[in-house]
């Protein structure tokens, strides 16, 4: 039971059968955790907020609710419902009374990184963040190599750029590795990116 | 059919009957738009956005999806799915770099506002988003008298130990407005909060 986002992105429900299923089936070797990006980063955000570091939260999906049962006694069963498209990015939060937001993506290439990974609304809601000052980046995830990398917004809004002016549909991995920041792994956090904003805002 | 969020607010989908219904129902005469406090700072966020004065959206209803149908040729259906209890406050973004977050209720009461309104995880992140040094406030709407006050998170805070310490379950009237800012209703934009967080911060 795979089912895809708009985006064709797979969508791994909590809590179900089919999620054991498919983490042993994309079991990157990844420190040996088998551990989604996006669960690093939901350890990491705890990590941030027990600690008083961040308080850093991945938005809900965003879902279109049709039809709803509410019978007695119990709780309220959503019969059917669709995804949606988000209009924002997945994270954000506060560090240190500024606004953070990013977006996190993987790719199981080794020499680029597909633009597809993105749609205009996010790319539209970066540049938005940026004009109002917000601290804005993505996390680039290489699930083959095992390397994590920041990537400031406003360089992906130049590449986004790039291919809206007939250039390539990718950022090389030679650009990120220039112009990205390699985000070392570790054990807790597991990917401690406010070290890296940290390092590169001065605070 | 009306069906209730585990804490016992009513919940309205989006673009069914049901909503039009409900909207008739309830139609409080607030400028005689029969707008819901939701949707009057959906629009007053449209109205930053499109104005560049800051980025504020509100989150998607948290869901915990249980059963996916994904048949060929067509969208993802999801065919059973329950609402979850927020973990945070349903509006968060950025103005000025400073990261923004609220939540907002209403009230039919005239002389109170119940604090039953709020739960114990709201009023943790609020804490949490204090802490970090992010804007954080709650918008009250008394929808008999068509007021609404901006209160800011520390007074709410207050408010919530009272209760915790076997003090009154709700803020009184009164105590709303000392404390807390009156927002004048307006056309465009509807709730202009941000000229109150203007006047609070200096900005």
């Amino acid at each position: 039971m795979n089912f895809n986002y708009p985006n064709g992105k797979r969508y791994i429900p909590k809590g179900t059968v089919t999620e054991t299923k498919v983490k042993k089936q994309s079991n990157h070797s990844y420190s040996n955790r088998g551990m989604t990006l996006e669960e690093d980063l939901n350890e990491t955000n705890e990590y941030y907020r027990e600690r008083k570091i961040a308080v850093i939260h991945k938005k809900p999906t965003p879902v279109q609710i049709v039809q709803v049962d509410y019978p007695k006694r119990s709780a309220a069963v959503i019969k059917e419902a669709y995804f949606k498209q988000a209009s924002t990015t997945d994270y954000n939060g506060v560090y240190k009374g500024k606004y953070i937001d990013f977006e996190a993506k993987e790719t199981a290439n080794t020499t680029s990184f597909p633009l597809k990974n993105f749609h205009q609304h996010q790319i539209d809601h970066m540049q938005e963040v940026v004009s109002q000052g917000g601290i804005c980046f993505v996390i680039l995830r290489f699930s083959k190599q095992e390397q994590v990398y920041l990537l400031q917004a406003h360089h992906l809004l130049s590449f986004w750029d790039r291919m809206k002016n007939g250039g390539r549909k990718s950022i090389t991995k030679e650009e990120i590795e220039q112009i990205g920041i390699l985000i070392p792994l570790g054990f807790q956090p597991r990917i401690d990116y406010i070290k890296i904003i940290d390092t590169l805002f001065h605070f």
